[in-house]
């Protein structure tokens, strides 16, 4: 299928991610068609995906059908399918399959995956978590091996069942630990015979010197001793040098653990390697200061796939707002060219960062103003309903969330996949 | 592990479905400990599991960890494993780990699977509902037909791809096809650009003389009014005698579909094999009028793996309050038994029949008393959300129907697993 319109401008989008998707709404009235392609069928919010793989919350309730999000727009076409290279001075899209879809302009918000700087073969035994098939998959992992503990009656192999590896200790991994440690010491106990949760031990190994190293020092101090008070072993400027299906190794020690979670790292799409850019060591394009590609002035990157320096000098966080911002100024300055006219560079505004911190504690940097505790729960709970996207995820979210303070219930404790050995 | 304690007796129960799980509810109190095993974590509410498979419901909001209902009873071990054998003689429990667990009373409540009738080569093709997998499986294959025929341009094979083929008209078929027709009628049309999701045929496709051949046949006819109402073309007394890739074969005629669900038949878990005990052509256990398997008075078995006559001289149905009240009659007659009495048969006490047909309609035969329509659909809605377990889910499946009766929108359209694919 080659699309060969000339009328009206073409504007193709890689990957409904929030940058993407930002994008899209914002072309809203704009004089374009735009093709929206995306591998997944789903726009996923991923700040909350670390609570469907620790069970608090399903699957459905933090994504989207990216068609259904889009329904009222009918110049916008969605595509499930599999983007593989550009052909830029052909201005095509080339899919997998062998289709090619042509562009006046393009968008690309192809977000990135986890990484592990030259240890892929690390990924079997110390899965990340980027998509929904990564958080079903540790979830799968985390509940089987409480399972297998209940049934070990070995006591060393039933230590390592019982031990999970958080590696590193950005807000993923603090987030993970923290819950599994919640899922541990207050949801499971009563469901088991054999074994004693409470003994789990949760170990958040970081090679950097503090947790949460992209917030200020003293809420990094506070997320320590919050997590630790959570029963949480904090372990600080190790670097793993060796995951296996059996255990860890740091600071040359070796720790069984048979649950190993990788929240260390992350590297970018192949959109550098498609246009043959300049890129970071984490394969970030390296974009103007109005998010073009260099050379490309048809071709705009947002969000996880790009490096740009913020107003601080420092390189834009790889965090939802920030993807959200560049995708609304893409949209923007798409139309003001549209028209005649352009747009002073892309300036990220930072609102704030936020971090859970087991079920009732949060810490929150709006730059000003710093809370942690309880009430910066609530803001950091408040605030995730209110960027979810319609009534009925918000009702459905805030309802699961009520039940597990209310009653440490986690409504999503379902081992699916994998363990469908049928005996019938 | 060999279970060595005499004291006090104990009670194996293999399968925590309705039955499994009705016999452990009802042996509270008595003096015996329990060990439920389940090569599930969960329980599965099957009856809307059609709802699942249609992107109605979420998994988690049909499923319950096992463990959780049974947090309450320190006498009753849940085992997350594979039961592959009993040795009757020796009272053991053989699991496929290796593992025995002896028993002084056993309590099979396996279930059933689906049956291709001697054609388990048409299993790839034409999938079965039984587990939380295989709705997820469906789901995805029937969002991924859409999705397909979005973006192909020829005609024969865009047909092909609208084309959805329920094979066998009991409640699961009608339901299957009724909700497609919905989701294909209501809920997807202002999503796609280049197909008309009206244009979608759903065939049911049944061997037998007519729709719920279990129900009255004024409730049939109604069923099928209601179904051709719905667009679903409903093809009555035609074996289907070939399923493949790309479609099916009845009455002589190829159909092209992509799509094809079965619903036709089920066959017993092999529990009479196990025992090397009479059993019917599905494998049935042919039980005592006590439930116990003949030759085994130690042996109980209930719900879809046994067959036994009702009251009315007609097989006890595979349903699961016949399952409940199976469960719940064992869970007497061992207390009885301990205190060194008995019980009369087992009498099976009718309570109704239901069928969903679309979103607005259902059939109910209480017996006496028949209703159909807009009526029975609220009383089918009420029964199934009181016999969810737990308020959480109660008021989730009570969302997610409000938004479906409301907004047509299916909160579950999700497509994960075998989407996999990685660009990044």
């Amino acid at each position: 299928m080659t699309t060969a319109l000339k009328q009206p401008h073409h504007v193709v989008i890689v990957g409904a991610g929030f940058g993407g998707l930002e994008a899209a709404f914002g072309l809203a009235g704009a004089p374009v068609r735009i093709t929206l392609i995306d591998r997944r069928n789903h726009h996923l919010f991923q700040p909350l995906l670390y609570q469907v793989a620790t069970a608090s919350l399903a699957t459905s309730e933090i994504a989207w059908p990216i068609r259904y999000l889009l329904r009222d727009r009918p110049e916008v076409t969605t595509l499930f399918a599999n983007v593989n290279g550009v052909d830029a001075e052909g201005k095509r899209v080339l899919l997998e399959d062998g289709d090619t879809i042509s562009y006046d302009t393009l968008v690309l918000a192809t977000g990135a995956r986890h990484a592990y700087f030259g240890h892929d073969e690390w990924e079997p035994f110390a899965p990340g978590l980027k998509t929904l098939e990564d958080a079903t998959t540790l979830r799968r992992r985390i509940l089987v091996a409480f399972e297998r503990a209940e049934r070990e009656t070995d006591p060393a192999r039933r230590a390592a069942l019982l031990t999970f590896v958080i590696i590193g200790a950005g807000p993923t991994g603090v987030e993970m630990a923290g819950t599994i440690a919640d899922l541990a010491k207050d949801t499971l106990p009563p469901d088991f015979r054999n074994i004693d949760t409470h003994k789990t031990r949760v170990v958040l190994v970081e090679a950097g010197p503090r947790v949460l190293a992209g917030f200020p020092e003293d809420l990094s101090a506070y997320a320590l001793r919050s997590l630790q008070e959570l029963g949480v072993e904090v372990v600080l400027g190790q670097p793993v040098t060796e995951c296996a299906i059996d255990g860890v190794v740091y600071g040359g020690n070796r720790l069984e653990a048979r649950t190993i979670v990788w929240a260390a790292g992350v590297r970018a799409s192949r959109a550098a390697e498609w246009l043959n850019a300049p890129a970071d060591r984490a394969y970030r394009l390296k974009v103007e200061p109005d998010l073009t590609v260099p050379g490309h002035p048809d071709i705009f990157a947002v969000g996880d796939t790009v490096t740009i320096a913020g107003p601080d000098g420092n390189p834009v966080p790889g965090i939802a707002p920030a993807a959200k911002q560049q995708g609304r100024y893409v949209a923007a300055l798409i139309k003001a060219r549209l028209s005649g006219g352009t747009l002073p560079p892309f300036r990220y505004k930072h609102a704030g960062s936020l971090a859970q911190i087991g079920k009732r504690k949060a810490v929150i940097d709006f730059g000003r103003i710093k809370l942690r505790g309880n009430l910066a729960w609530w803001i950091w709970g408040i605030a995730h309903i209110y960027f979810l996207i319609g009534l009925r995820n918000r009702l459905s979210v805030a309802l699961s969330w009520l039940w597990i303070h209310a009653r440490d219930q986690r409504a999503a404790r379902l081992i699916t996949q994998g363990s469908s050995k049928v005996t019938g």
